[in-house]
């Protein structure tokens, strides 16, 4: 099969169908350490903090920049369904983007090396994940079947090794693993990085997520097929003004998960790696989680037992459906989740209007050099 | 949480509490390789061909040998469960070991390498494997929490840290991949060893499929905790008279898993690695297995179908009841069904008949060194 897939798609860089969205850039050796492999890509940059404070984006970048004002004035009055002062904020790159393809980035995640100490082209890996199928259906024990070198394993079903459309990918990090406030104080020196030789604890596989299975999904090095799952990407409601932080991410995954096992699309996780490069401050990060650790107790069982009605055939249409079931059983839980579920309503009308004709102009002058 | 579990539990080598299943020893290095990691275990040898054939095992090892002749002296008249001239004869072993834990290997795999260069020791993974919790609820996208090094990441459900109990540890192969016989006369020259340094494709990651997922459950390199789930570790009617081989880890892989998730166990997959020397012959693979690849397309949509009443809280009571669906569903694709059905019930008769007190008389004399 790998061989099938590669010939029939020698992996392209897919230059004009992918944006680089990257929330605040507070590292300026961040994009020079990226240039080699964002430099042909067009980047767009959503301030999370202070508009009046400017980004300096060093030569050569292609960029848009957008800061809170920019985003008030082009979603007004739907501005509210995007985050404050949080890098959940990205999601309204997610929505002014006209590519196909999104890969998303933290401004603290460098280029990491394999094993054999060549740097990872990290977008090309993604590129080549969402490119090729997914299998969520069925396991395949050696991992990703359509990469080089591999394929099914005895006993997989013929019918099924077409695979499924790959919706979302989610790639891993070394050194500091991405873990929550209270493991970050109990395990304070803990790296991904267990000696194997001189290689570091790389785990070589790409897998898909099995349908019905939800996982906790990181924003820091994450692409996705926006044609496709865009609309239900929506980082939530974060930082300034609400009562949560750091659970951005985990609710755009546990809501994209359900309509891509819904839609029937796949969402592979593994490789590639990038280099995360310091881990954020615990006593702050427990501040913002306090909450979400209490609430996703509920969160996950209720994301666990829902099941999208049949009616139910675009992403829109499903997200409409877990933004009326959100206020209906997570409402309950706090008032926080009504407020949630009537900007989940927002962010899709809002998503409507940009990604119409109409939308282009509205965003016409903006930041950048672009 | 592995700091907590290696703490509770330093890794124990269970030599009074583990079996090591092999069916039929053709290869007489094969032991020789394993002794140091072996020589320690009892071993149960369940010699698949023509019972007036001798097995010569090397001096050293504890072992009991059974043969055709032997079974049937034993199970008479429940002899018809346990298939002739096939290696599913293996799961004679898993009835007459009186341990807790069976580790099942076949005599052309041998001691693998990890990436800097030393042996595997296989059982001890399968042991570490076994001995940890497993984390079927929830996908943990750093594999493994509860290896060395390793946790949960951020947004992990603090309350599903626990886990669930390990019934079952599945291992991988290095070299020659474990495919069918159209992949395999597709892609003779495969190997699963695509090289990174002096390394072969070693995936270091040991993973939990996800309740509700099935998989490819292979033979080969197999442990599993007989006292949770060996009466479901049946493998089925394969060689001397039947339509079909090759389907006898498969078959017992479906049935174990969904066991396994009715009564809330984990199985495993990925580490320990052995080294699988040679390809079977396609072209005798074909004929093996041509009807499975058939009725797989049916078989596999009928155990994910497939949800055990509340009322069964005993893989006993859950594999009779999967028995009379077996009958019931798959008996219209072929009548094999149908026998495999009344063999299934067998199985479960003889299982309980040799794990009362009057089993342990029945077979005591037995070929073996003990």
């Amino acid at each position: 099969m790998a061989q099938l897939y590669s010939s029939m798609k020698p992996t392209p860089m897919l230059k004009d169908e992918l944006d680089i969205v990257i929330p605040t850039i507070r590292n300026l050796d961040f994009l020079e350490m990226w240039r080699p492999f964002f430099e042909q890509y067009h980047l767009i940059i959503v301030q999370d903090g202070d508009p009046s404070k400017a980004i300096k984006i060093p030569e050569g970048f292609d960029y848009e920049l957008y800061n809170r004002n920019d985003i008030n004035r082009i979603l007004d009055p739907k501005a509210s369904c995007i985050s404050f002062k949080d890098s959940a904020c990205r999601c309204f790159g997610y929505m002014v983007s006209k590519k196909k393809y999104i890969y998303t980035i933290d401004d603290d995640c460098f280029v990491a090396k394999d094993p054999s100490g060549k740097e990872i082209n990290a977008l090309e890996q993604h590129i080549k994940n969402l490119l090729s199928p997914s299998t969520p259906d069925f396991f395949n024990t050696l991992y990703d079947p359509y990469r080089d070198g591999a394929d099914f394993v005895r006993g997989y079903p013929f019918s099924m090794r077409e695979g499924a459309i790959t919706a979302v990918s989610h790639g891993l990090w070394l050194n500091i693993p991405d873990y929550d406030a209270p493991t970050q104080l109990v395990k304070p020196l803990e790296r991904n990085s267990r000696k194997f030789d001189l290689s570091l604890r790389y785990v070589d596989a790409v897998m898909t997520i099995p349908k019905g299975t939800l996982f906790p999904m990181c924003g820091m090095n994450l692409a996705f097929d926006r044609e496709l799952i865009g609309p239900a990407m929506y980082f939530g409601l974060m930082g300034d003004g609400q009562p949560i932080g750091r659970y951005d991410d985990m609710w755009a995954g546990w809501c994209v998960k359900l309509i891509c096992d819904h839609m029937g699309w796949g969402v592979k996780t593994g490789l590639p790696y990038i280099w995360h490069s310091k881990a954020s401050n615990p006593f702050v990060n427990l501040k913002k989680e306090y909450n979400g650790i209490f609430w996703q107790e509920e969160a996950i069982p209720f994301f666990q037992s829902v099941t999208l009605p049949k009616e139910c055939t675009s992403v829109q249409q499903c997200y409409l459906e877990l933004a009326k079931l959100v206020k209906e059983k997570l409402g309950k839980v706090d008032p926080y989740f009504n407020k949630l579920g009537v900007e989940m309503v927002t962010w899709i009308e809002a998503w409507e209007e940009l990604n119409s004709p109409k939308g282009t102009e509205a965003r016409a002058s903006t930041n950048g050099n672009k």
